[in-house]
């Protein structure tokens, strides 16, 4: 159930309006406790904060607060160090918690949901668990994105077919190549950031739907639980969940992302393609097939994308038509979002260790602009610099391609006169043109594959990644839960 | 893992190729037995069909064929007694399977995947744990129409309005509006059924993807692991997951349906219709708000079918572009099949559980009756019977009802001079007709909300449950399970 | 706006209850006969059965029935003959219908309205429209199948590598590879057969929601409209769409199958693999680089499979949650269904054309045997044969592998004392048995791909198109459209 | 086809490799000129950017760069104008275009190709598109927002039932409870705003994939087609689409929210709500049922939702798996792109209709205050005050309620004998502390239902929209564009 606005495991806590305990098969099917348990630290770390506020806003007495405090954090210093287990009767994470905290400190325990209901808690919770997992997941891109960049730096210099459509169309080098897709986890690293700043906003007074009648101070509440800002609007407070959303949608981003890598490694150790290897310590053999070595890592990783895909719709698809404000649909943002963060940072580190283990073949790849033609684009530019027209340029060549099929050759391998029944333009020293190292070499625009111009690329990407890290870094720990690190949680405010 | 062609947890069964063991990170993004263990039962039976048929086409040897059965037998057997795990650093089910027989029998344990490949193994398993959890549903289908079913006839009397954009059209019959339900969800018994039938296809004798050069028997291996036919083609046996998209269809589309009910269930629960209770069983509380009594089950229920959605959007996903034959992209589909199936169980228990539980309110119902003007399309009847043109006396009804809305009474309270200003044709005896029950009771044909034509409805609902419980019971468990249970498993062929 | 219960587009149908006209924002955003025009055949066949069923009822008197079957006809008539466009101010095409109807027939063309609201009517055309459009899929889908089987017959003895994980796995025929395609495609013809079945439940006679007064035979009107059977439930009748989703779906999974042969035309004709080749008419070509030849059809094919995921997972978004009985939330349901109609026919248009139209490179696939080791599995069987265990066979041809990769050789060109040194008991007569043409005739078992099993399939697959085509040839027009095409419709009854 | 690297429609472009045409049903297939015209305008701007570029790089000479530029403007005023339409045999808009200015300003047309291809210059007309597009979606989100605010503020006194799970829970402010909509709303804004800038990298000068070796400025391109920045990789600059996937992201999340309002339209306009009406102008009629008044609007709105999320889903889909760099799987981009936008305006704009024009009823949402207890929090709390524990005072309210709920009666109408036997601590001048209006008043937090704190809200949220609507107006065309209106386009650089 998770994040209804009762204790609701408990049908006593729900109090003299219940008079039968609830069915349970309802109880299976809305329980939650299996695992929204991973949100126990938050959960105390937004209770403490909660807790904090009060005493500091004189709503709860010195005494009453010192002993709520010294109970959720004995709880979670017990959680962190392995010695106590979330599990139970409980039908939720924060339905363990109050009942574990007035087993240890009697009913005074009651007092921590003053001006509190699940729903703003629940949210609470989930924000603070989301945004720690968020700020790892951008680590796990910065990981990635530095491994192609390495790669990259080492292979700047290493030709390779560019291609469209999976044919052939112009020579690119290695470096170049691998670089699109550090930078494009880059960007992802960029809108997990922002999906984290996003998460930021705390509902905590917000209470059922309406606030409070006590004298809370959300905003000091908020800073105190490591949050950016306090709720605009209670009502929106308890019923957004764009924030989870948002994380999802860059999560499936990112996966699409890494999917395309994956494509790659799956084409690249085919034999047909035989651009680069797997290491042993990431292929997979059959017990069948002994000659088999599977990019089974790189399928699982595409494959899982479509998971992320499902998750994204699937939300949307819950909060489609949804009144406001609360609604037990949306304790439905959980399992999705953890099953997309899981398998977002599964993926991030495995696309790091291949990134870095793949062997690449650049001879093959060298080998393989022979196939292809990659030099007709440049050959007409060249007849063009003659003086003959682009597009009848354009028409001259591909006669002289088809020539070169029928022979079985490159371009740069028709005789000069076989070429010039072509192209009557053709000149023998056009030729050297032709070769891919000298189209590459000419493509030196910024951004473009010429060694040089990777060379810029990768040193722009690792400044980027390294004030991402630093902006990683320098993330600190809620204020709240430094107090209860440093041991002056308890100090009168 | 899961279904890769080797058992990849154990390198050492990769054999000569590999050098070195599998990178932690990608065992586990790419490890399944946390999750596919729940197939260890069905993978048995699909590996005793497969030895069967081996010993009966005399591939095996008796002996061997003996030793095989024997110890898939007693794994079997401890399984289902509770007295073994499965656990392990396999990575997936299958793998654990072998290396349990193999500890048990001995070398001769290899010899079970003679002819098979895990590309085909997998494929068998899932079947056989699809139709056992398909069958299921069916039966959960069943039982939640039967609640509706028998609600309906108890409220095939009860008037309420019929609502189309949630604004009162029509009166129907309560047990009419139930009758709906239990139609929508008897049609997915039907779906469920087949696509029970769609999962019957055995992959077993595929192996790899080529067949094997041993003498199998597909069609007897299929017989005997109770499937309904063998592959008509090798490549796509290990390549299909049709069965799988097909079941989560129609999961996807039952939950559609059980949502609608959700829907309504929160709409009768809210005190703005009233027509409906839940009893405290299947309601939850407010720990903060003690006069609450929230129909959470139902937004659950209504929020879950999201997921659903999402898993068969994710497969798609996952499906759309995959070359044949077997890539490891196919083992992403058991956790959203495994999800779908349990929450589609789930989702059917608790609508039959609220099916029978809700309290409905006749009274309330027949009272909202008043407001919305029910009868005004028969009012208008009327005055066409009598010879004013539709078009003219649907005019004239609307000017009716602006004045009623403005009196805030009915058409039929409406002093007969008021009447008649807008009605020019209105007579006093048509005022009878306006009467709610008159209105159903005129609603005379097949399939119309008139009480005796609900009667019908619900005996035939009654023949069609019964006809699929039928269908259900005469189910019977595979051959070869069947041969485990009464001991005659290892008699010679 | 379409589906809504009234000719909405025209507030004066709405009578005397509306004192302005719709705001032309809603009315843009709500409109749909810029796209629900293409039921206009459709509603004009539904609305002759009600009419026609209605006059057999004697409900409507013989002048009156003339005139509207005549009016109704007329129309019919002149859309077929393309003397007619449906436009105009209205804002759906039952609209358009009425208003041309009593432009022709005056006043009484508001009776066609007897007993049916817009709830029913739009129900009743988008099931006639969308089994129309379904058949004509199970066409196209017979077309590709028979185009793949065609191929498949006589590629039948052409040796490829089979592929697992996009490694070479072992060898098949090119033929049994394309009847995996084929036998994936029948599967289709049959779903989207079934989906048709699906949809023939008239609504028509269930009216807004709740049936009507009048003493209509819905049974009847169903046969008049060759549908199959009338509503059972007239609630669930205007609530239902259920057949939407169902052909959404069999298109969807289609598509998947679809994009699979899409990517292996991408790789197939990529140089890198060189298996086939794409004809120029069925191939783009680029402005800019003369020497491309571009399998854009098989990409956008692929491409497009996203689409009608995206329509399935969105019209299951917009059920989610509706209560009953007609919202207009469903009258979401035409332009996903209709693009999906449209792109799946398209699809296997281009499907049949480049299944037909491939060159395959056949000498290619052959030279592609020699890498990959396809035969390995079957030295460990030869091995096997003589006594070695499997899993130590399966240990020394991984290392026979390793060996002959290092020398660049395959298997069988090991030198006999390199290949002993792995194997101990390799022999001579064991080499014979690595040659592909062997391996892939000793996979000779029903469904295998020995080219004799290849025949068969094409047999097998021959005889279920064939099965097919009579179902679909033997499909016949709605008895009123026969009526009406032979001039019979206006006999009394 | 769109976005392949060639003028696709016509083989005659791809020169002298193509013997015979493209097949029709391929290019009925791929071809786009029915959709793709909407770039037309969009088109040209990119392409006088590159030529004012190329122009400036001196690598194009005066007088052709004149020519272009001219034959370029022409064409562009002439769609301005509507003298042209974007028809005929070309298969995409870009074919279209290039033929235009051939037939306008011979050969050197072809020229607007150099150092260009299909796959940067498709990239960038859909981007400068979207960024229009975006910003208009900004501007009625504002205008939405607006509405609400407006609305917000004249009912800021007024009390409603503040609903969870549909459930009566505390008493809010209907201003408050609109607001919640106005700052969602608000935040789309913000993320439509992010969406536009994200879209605004420039491919231009990546060409077909590698840059090119004439010396262009791809930074200087960028900025006269008012783009933010130029590519950063070339490779990623064609194979990018995260734009389109954020653009359809953030009108999806957008469609979330105001299904939340069409939900709360519908059930607050049905009778057993009666918080509200639609005026005429908004609301749909029945032709059948004269009494009718269907928010259709509100469920055509909420049904939308779905095809938006249909369109992110299966966007993503497409992308999954793509090797790099441009693939015409690609090309699938626009129509969901466009449908998206499409939706988003139009819902945005029924929203702004609907926030204004809605007639609330708030003696009706007053008078449901007296259903649902919703004071009995507060009752708790006035307990708590005197001393008893709460989960103890949670306990006697429910009896209380359970009372009141008998008696049919409010718990402030409870004597206080009866309210005393369940609330011993019960006093006389705690039942003035339970009416509505109290309680709101006492709900006084920043972000709380309070009218003062409404007026907060509406003040910030007034600050906000005057923000955003005034980074909206500084909005500056591209350089290039307003060069073309100012007529110094041709002026030498």
């Amino acid at each position: 159930m998770g994040t209804g606005e009762g204790d609701h495991g408990e049908p006593d806590l729900w109090g003299g309006r219940f008079r039968t305990g609830l069915d349970p098969a309802v109880r299976r099917f809305t329980g939650s406790l299996s695992f929204d348990r991973r949100l126990a630290r938050h959960d105390l770390v937004a209770s403490m904060a909660h807790v904090r506020s009060l005493w500091e806003a004189r709503v709860l007495e010195d005494g009453d607060a010192r002993r709520l405090l010294e109970g959720l954090s004995g709880i979670l210093s017990e959680l962190e160090e392995g010695e106590l287990e979330v599990e139970g009767p409980d039908e939720d994470v924060h339905g363990w918690i109050e009942r574990t905290l007035t087993d240890r400190v009697g009913a005074v325990g009651g007092k921590v949901h003053t001006g509190r209901s699940r729903n703003d808690q629940t949210g609470a919770a989930l924000r603070l668990y989301l945004r720690e997992r968020l700020a790892g997941l951008v680590a796990g891109a910065l990981d990635a994105a530095e491994a192609w960049t390495d790669r990259a730096e080492e292979h700047r210099e290493d030709v390779m077919p560019g291609y469209t459509h999976l044919q052939p169309a112009q020579p690119v080098t290695l470096g170049h190549h691998l670089m699109a897709h550090a930078r494009a986890v880059l960007a992802d690293a960029r809108r997990l950031r922002d999906a984290r700043r996003e998460a930021g906003v705390s509902p905590l007074g917000a209470a059922a739907l309406a606030g409070s009648s006590h004298r809370l101070d959300p905003g000091r509440t908020a800073q105190l639980a490591g949050l950016e800002e306090a709720y605009d609007n209670s009502v929106l407070a308890v019923s957004d969940r764009d924030y989870v959303a948002a994380a999802l949608f860059s999560v499936a981003l990112l996966m699409t992302h890494l999917s395309r890598w994956a494509t790659e490694m799956v084409l690249w150790t085919s034999p047909q393609f035989g651009f680069a290897e797997l290491p042993d310590g990431l292929a997979q053999g059959s017990s069948l097939m002994p000659q088999k070595k599977n990019p089974e890592v790189a399928e699982v990783l595409r494959g899982k994308t479509g998971r992320v895909v499902g998750a994204l719709a699937g939300f949307l698809t819950t909060l489609k038509g949804l009144p406001l404000a609360y609604n037990s649909d949306l304790q439905e943002d959980k399992e999705p979002l953890f099953d997309a963060l899981d398998t977002g940072a599964g993926a991030l580190e495995v696309t790091a260790a291949t990134a870095r283990g793949l062997r690449f073949h650049p001879a093959r790849m060298r080998a393989a602009c022979d196939r292809g033609f990659l030099a007709a684009t440049d050959l007409a530019d060249e007849l063009v610099r003659r003086g003959t027209p682009f597009r009848e340029a354009h028409r001259q060549v591909g006669r002289a391609v088809l020539a070169a099929e029928e022979r079985g050759c490159g371009l740069a391998d028709l005789p000069l006169d076989v070429l010039r029944e072509c192209c009557p333009g053709a000149e023998e020293e056009m030729r050297e043109r032709l070769d891919v190292e000298a189209v590459v070499a000419s493509r030196d625009g910024r951004g473009d594959p010429a060694p040089a111009r990777v060379g810029e690329q990768v040193r722009r990407a690792r400044e980027e990644i390294a004030g991402l890290r630093r902006w990683r870094d320098e993330l600190e720990e809620p204020p709240v839960y430094r107090a209860y690190r440093s041991g002056t949680l308890l100090e009168a405010p």
